[in-house]
């Protein structure tokens, strides 16, 4: 579909013009001098060259077929000239100006004109408030951005600068190149999720790099990543961390979470590499689209001194990469050749081994490479710049080493990354090693992430799961009396569930929880804990209380007639001073848990991705040590058995120090029980389950809280 | 002291070649090449001239004063030539050859013949196993790296390729460049706080640099860095993290430390700046070098497109650095001269503002150092680039606005730090902005991150105490009866004080703690308990059974004659069973503690620092959560509070959620009686006081155990 917009065979420049400064004259004259394959066709009613061109009145004037309309005008020229567009069966259209919602409420009318306008005459569109689009295999350079090199990195961004950036950092590192580059702007026709479905197919596409600030669709991005990510590897990098968390929600949950906790953790899910720093963003899209992912999670490191070994194991070790010893034989046969001051377990130092003659290097990854516990090679120090740093002559041997690198690279499944000092100078061997698409590095640091990421990668490979989809079948397992529970809280303009009405959908749907029975007097009170018969807990039922301890609104372990009563009537009083105009429902009367671990499980509808789970200790402890996990819903029984094991204090439900274990199987079903919640009602918008107490067999969910949607 | 060695004004060249793949021969070339501004004294039997230079067969031959020998003969040959340096009266040596402890039992005896002969004789050395020195003032280049860059930079190094590393990067920086390398090597004789005193003192020396990887004297090396600090900026990579932790501590908090956890926290004690990525090492030291210290740890981060000013903010907001709204008052002067679609409260960006005049940079600049909220401007983006990127004439505005930025710079007390893509290329204006001593960076992690470290300098100046000095005042407080209880353990053989000998210790200093009685029999532990009259806990008292748990040796809530008698018997048993062979003492009987927050001091003896202590949340958490901070003893009232602060679960003890807070004094007062009786019994190898209980008033110390040294 995007097919004519992205490989355009015909481009109508409109806004074409003479003025050198205009983006009208530049972009005609990049796609000139970039010597675009197809057709170029400047519209501009003043004007009858450009650039040695026809230049067109207007669109429809333009005798050949058009696909694609670069669109150069201010704002307001949107609408008509899409109008005429469609006439002229145009496909796509490239709308660089800004001036839209970004602007506010007028903008944001003015871009829902050109959103309906687009759609009637059945034009796609990229931006509005893009920097462009340039197809580097047709040398559809539509930016104006010079010398970006070609390759089989397609680049999606949200941020001119930041892929000017990309490119040019590409340029310096001489070795891969771009397919495409798309700046999606305000995303108002084309989505992201679009843009990776065409990249999945296109077959000179190995890698999708992405910048991201915002997003529309989320879900549906969620679902063509986790499509695209087991054909290639999807890089990212999300900003915009620090400026959220600010919503003051309502839940706990929704306070901790934040949104980018959630964007970082529904990104993983859909299988797509999440990069932190910006300066790890080009070169591991570069690693991964040359080099093959590691399948075993295990590294050699090959150093021709002590400082960068260290420094590497360092950080391979911080990434949890294995750096396992080589076997007896790869360690005979190293010892064979290298000085006996060598080092030949793993980091392997050659010890000046290669200071006469470096082609040793290529000796040392050939026997490294053939040990079955390595599932890649990282090779760290000075390779490269013998020949600059001691002799020139000793280049020769470098560049032997170098081409033997490449067959080996060729020949084995298994990752070659290089870091060399010295990378950005003149290097006929480090020049050949790109050749050779073996990816080279200037830092440590990034070496490491890079072959972390290749770990990451081959890692995912072997756990993705065919059946994840994120989508929801909703209502299926719905149950009647579930429906009812909700409508009835509808009925009665409430949006929250009460404790009891909260308890009781999660129990329909099997979870273990007392319920236990509201009481509307004192009297009411001592019949049911009497009917109980063991320690009681009291709770204030009040649509407009929502922490019920902020309120003084809950007594624990109560058991005599006397102790019931005083709870009751002080909780009542409690809670009208807490808040005197509260509808108090009454008090809740129910057992005692035992003493468990506390954990949380929660539910929100996240504004990107919908519904997502979170899970973790609870208590105090969650909101101290924010040792918690959020997953995109639905999950499946295995997610959730991953989920838990992602929390440091998984460790916990296992059983440390002769205490006992936890039941991780009831865990594993109330987290099911959660997803199936979410999918069984949609109008839930939120759901609270703090504290569910585990205990070494069974759990107790001792308070729950539903919020629905508006 | 170091004067004569690290200044020399004659060198004599010991092993000095005609041979030019020999050190000898490099070494003496370099010295002439680079003009060595003093004496250069070749030194071999064999050769009467090399390089033009007489060749004296003898040290003693040579004529004039000879300040350092420079010695490149292999391991065996250094002490007697020792012994003719100290005849010949030279002052130092640098020693090249490896083949000392690094090689084991041999070369260690080797070593301590040379550090033996060179003490002997008065001489001060180098090395060995060290790639060099260089004086990059008087051009003593002692390595033969070339083309090094003269600068204000110190570096100390203990790898050869790390200093390779971090000199080309200097190199291609073209900025900063360094005073005096010293490769430190096996740190035989001069040790690194000798280096840092020396450079603390040198007046060409604003920063010191350094890469370690392990050290011999790190209590003086605080001491001294300590010192420096206040001074001059110390920036140091400690590598090695991973190697780590593999001790089986005996302790519960030995096993957590590690060893790099306790040298980070010892470092940062000592004021030096930390780095944990190589990346980061060099441009944090040259911009501390050329940048004033952040004074309020705020900053304005001024951008030419959104998404750089996003990452940039991220990053910040991650280090903790405020990013304060900008006065009305800036805002409006900024608003008058910025395009309308600028935002200028902070970050600012200037919305296409610069791209038809960059000096327009300077004029933001100008309005936003005046801000008072602002303690330091970051400027990201494409500054420098314009002329590359656009329209060759725009390079003159940004180069007027380089030669603004330098003037501003010198006027004001803040810093500039500039990230510019265009950094690593041919920029006139980035090469002026490098002349003012305005830090480029081509990294905008790298930026933040220097940012970062001007603001924890600035932090640091405001923190510093002049009375910490890492010294104890050993004895000074020690009691009478205390040092009767570790004498009558070690007359005994015993390195372990019993629980009951632990605690008497501890409360002696007066902390609160329930001593308790060991009973022998089971009538003897009836007995206690009715006179303690409430509920009662029972232990093992063994000096083989360390962990009591382990071996079911703990009985908890006992009361009645029935229930002593029979855990008594039980704890018995038990502890019989878990090791046939124990020593068992009794069973200490003491009163139950009351519920409180469990917490955890502990206290070892680094190898590399000496005495250490260790605080945080206890129970089973400390192990999952690793909420724990160390600090160095002895430590200050004021240092407990810092130290209690530090840990995220301080929060805990103000009280969260409507809970009542905990006794935050008496805890102070109990970490500094830790450090008291670290002091007042140098005898003691480590302390576990776990767990503490910890109460809205008061603490108790439950548990207590001491080691001894051996």
């Amino acid at each position: 579909m995007l097919d004519k917009v992205l490989n355009a065979k015909s481009v109508a420049i409109i806004g074409a013009s003479k003025n050198k400064t205009k983006r009208g004259y530049q972009a005609i004259k990049t796609l000139l001098s970039d010597g675009f394959e197809g057709e170029i066709y400047p519209v501009n009613p003043k004007e009858d060259k450009i650039l040695g061109l026809t230049c067109y009145k207007d669109v429809l004037d333009i005798k050949g077929p058009v696909d694609l309309a670069l669109i150069t005008t201010p704002a307001r020229t949107i609408p008509e000239i899409l109008e005429r567009c469609g006439q002229k069966k145009v496909a796509g259209a490239v709308i660089i100006a800004g001036g839209f919602r970004e602007l506010g409420e007028k903008g944001k009318a003015l871009e829902q004109a050109v959103i309906e306008t687009a759609k009637k005459n059945g034009i796609r569109f990229i931006g509005p408030n893009t920097s462009g689009m340039i197809n580097l295999k047709t040398n559809m350079n539509l930016v104006g951005i010079k010398n970006a090199p070609l390759g089989n990195i397609a680049l999606l961004c949200q941020s001119g600068n930041m892929a000017l950036t990309l490119i040019t950092e590409a340029t310096i590192r001489k070795h891969e190149g771009f397919s495409y580059y798309v700046g999606v702007g305000n995303e108002s026709d084309i989505k992201f999720h679009e843009y990776l479905e065409f990249f999945r197919n296109d077959p000179d596409t190995k890698v999708i790099l992405m910048y991201v600030e915002g997003m529309s669709e989320g879900r549906k991005f969620l679902q063509e990543a986790y499509k695209t990510s087991i054909k290639k590897p999807i890089v990212l990098l999300k900003s915009g961390r620090s400026a959220t968390g600010k919503k003051s929600a309502g839940s706990h949950t929704g306070s901790l979470a934040g949104k980018s906790e959630v964007a970082k953790a529904a990104y993983e899910r859909g299988g797509i590499i999440v990069i932190e720093n910006s300066d790890e963003l080009f070169p591991v899209a570069e690693t991964l689209s040359s080099q093959p992912p590691v399948k075993n999670n295990a590294i050699a490191i090959l150093a021709d001194g002590g400082g960068h070994a260290t420094i590497a194991a360092d950080l391979l070790s911080d990434y949890k990469i294995n750096i396992p010893q080589l076997s007896d034989k790869t360690q005979e046969k190293l010892r064979a050749i290298l000085p006996e001051a060598a080092a030949v377990s793993n980091p392997i130092d050659v010890a000046g081994g290669t200071d006469s003659d470096p082609s040793l290097f290529a000796d040392c990854v050939k026997i490294i490479i053939q040990d079955p516990n390595i599932g890649g090679i990282l090779v760290v120090g000075l390779f490269g710049g013998y020949g600059i740093r001691f002799e020139k002559s000793l280049a020769i041997g470098e560049e032997a080493a170098a081409h033997r690198f490449g067959a080996m690279i060729k020949k084995r499944k298994k990752p070659i990354i290089v870091h060399s000092l010295y990378s950005s100078h003149e290097s006929r061997a480090l020049d050949l090693l790109r050749h050779y698409d073996i990816p080279v590095n200037d830092s440590l640091d990034i070496s490491c992430k890079c072959v972390a990421s290749l770990c990451r990668y081959g890692n995912y490979l072997k756990l993705y799961h065919a059946k994840t989809n994120f989508i929801f079948n909703w209502r299926n397992k719905a149950k009647e009396e579930g429906n009812l529970i909700i409508a009835n809280a509808r009925k009665k303009g409430r949006r929250v569930l009460l404790e009891h009405e909260a308890k009781k959908l999660i129990k329909l749907h099997g979870a273990n929880t007392s319920v236990g029975h509201v009481a509307k007097t004192e009297d009411e009170a001592w019949a049911i804990a009497k009917e109980i018969n063991t320690n009681i807990v009291l709770k204030i039922i009040s649509p407009d209380i929502l922490h019920k301890s902020d309120a003084k609104g809950v007594k624990l372990n109560l058991r005599s007639e006397k102790e019931i009563r005083k709870g009751f009537r002080e909780i009542i009083k409690n809670a009208l001073s807490y808040k005197p105009q509260a509808d108090i429902r009454g008090v809740l009367v129910a057992p005692m848990a035992q003493k468990g671990l506390e954990i949380i499980i929660g539910t929100k509808t996240d504004e990107l991705f919908g519904p997502v789970i979170m899970y973790g200790l609870g208590g105090i402890m969650v909101e101290i040590m924010k040792d918690v996990t959020f997953w995109v819903l639905p999950v499946s029984p295995n997610s959730c058995k991953k989920m838990i094991e992602e929390t440091r204090s998984s460790v916990l439900l296992n059983g440390v120090r002769g205490q006992s274990g936890y039941d991780k199987k009831s865990l594993r079903k109330l987290i099911s029980i959660c997803s199936e919640l979410i999918e069984s009602y949609p109008e839930i918008e939120e759901m609270d389950l703090n504290p569910v107490l585990l205990y070494e067999q069974g759990m107790d969910v001792v308070d729950a809280r539903i919020i629905l949607k508006e």
